[in-house]
């Protein structure tokens, strides 16, 4: 332990490396306190065990989903779970342990949309750095016709362009993908769309 | 809670899950000794605290790196650390909070091989379902003319196809990637190349 670090509050929308911080008081593995410091060796902070040394990484978390398109219409769910209550998403949650991108992508759609889909490939990654978050969506087509409302869901259908919300869609994240889709569809060519976002303005 | 489910040790190659199931004993919130076991409302068994109800939820957790190139060759790095001490791999580690996919490739690239790099595009995305990691390799090109062994390697250089140690290869996803690097090469087109690993036979 070469220095120990002073924790700022930012008081902007994400505040989840904060929240974070103020819940890692423990050592998962002795149940001693941690301290925020840069660990011998390396040149970060890091939650670190002062009983038994033990490191506690944080890593980035992956969010990966469906845009699930039939004839010229998008799949879109209402969420019915905070945050962005109400708002309209297309189905995508946190990837677990254990799956590949692409079969968390499948189920999220299935837990969500109730919709079994096969990919057809990854179109757009977004690193959000304030909030230590990847999201993933994958193209992707009903393998059966049938969706409907999961139990985190209020509301799901089939959207044209004119059609969507679009001052009700849950995320900014969201908002690109289906622009790109949008966009991208009049030429038939679907690039990886490939985007940072740095800013800390609202998720909308 | 509705159950509690018993952890079986898998003797194979990788053992992460097993390695952060058995470290996972006390909550990183109140100090409390925690339990696997299926939250309310959910289908997955989680390190719930028996004192205070925090769940720890435990996701992959992404490797970045570069496909550098000059010419026709591609810049390695012999391992100075385990795993796989003394092997080849490209310049590539776990991604962190703060940064993005990208940055994080660029990162690891400096630490490792002391290399400036701008990227080109991403070109391997590989999911590793056993040990609970996604792989993201990017092309990229030195911007400087400079490049040495990082703290954490013991040699690096610039290798052609048949320069390259085909048998001392760290991993199977470096493998993998070279092997498609050199294959498209032939025709300038590099498609991204999306890879489910599932099987548990030893990394290399």
């Amino acid at each position: 332990m070469i220095s120990t670090v002073t924790l700022y509050v930012d008081p902007g929308h994400h505040t989840n490396r904060l929240q974070l911080a103020l819940l890692m008081k423990f050592c998962c593995q002795c149940g001693s306190e941690v301290e925020l410091t840069i660990p011998s060796g390396d040149n970060r902070p890091r939650f670190v065990c002062r009983q038994c040394d033990f490191i506690h990484y944080q890593n980035p978390k992956i969010v990966a989903g469906c845009l699930v398109t039939q004839d010229d219409k998008v799949l879109l769910c209402k969420r019915g779970i905070e945050p962005r209550h109400g708002f309209w998403t297309l189905p995508a949650g946190f990837m677990e342990n254990g799956e590949s991108t692409r079969q968390a992508a499948q189920r999220e759609t299935l837990e969500e949309a109730c919709a079994e889909v096969s990919i057809d490939g990854l179109y757009t990654l977004t690193s959000i750095t304030p909030i230590d978050q990847i999201q993933m969506i994958y193209r992707a087509t009903l393998t059966k016709p049938y969706y409907a409302a999961g139990d985190e869901t209020l509301q799901c259908g089939f959207f044209s362009e004119a059609e969507i919300p679009w001052q009700q869609l849950a995320f900014e994240t969201i908002h690109n993908a289906l622009n790109f889709y949008f966009e991208d569809r009049k030429t038939g060519d679907f690039p990886l769309r490939h985007i940072d976002l740095h800013h800390k303005k609202p998720v909308r």
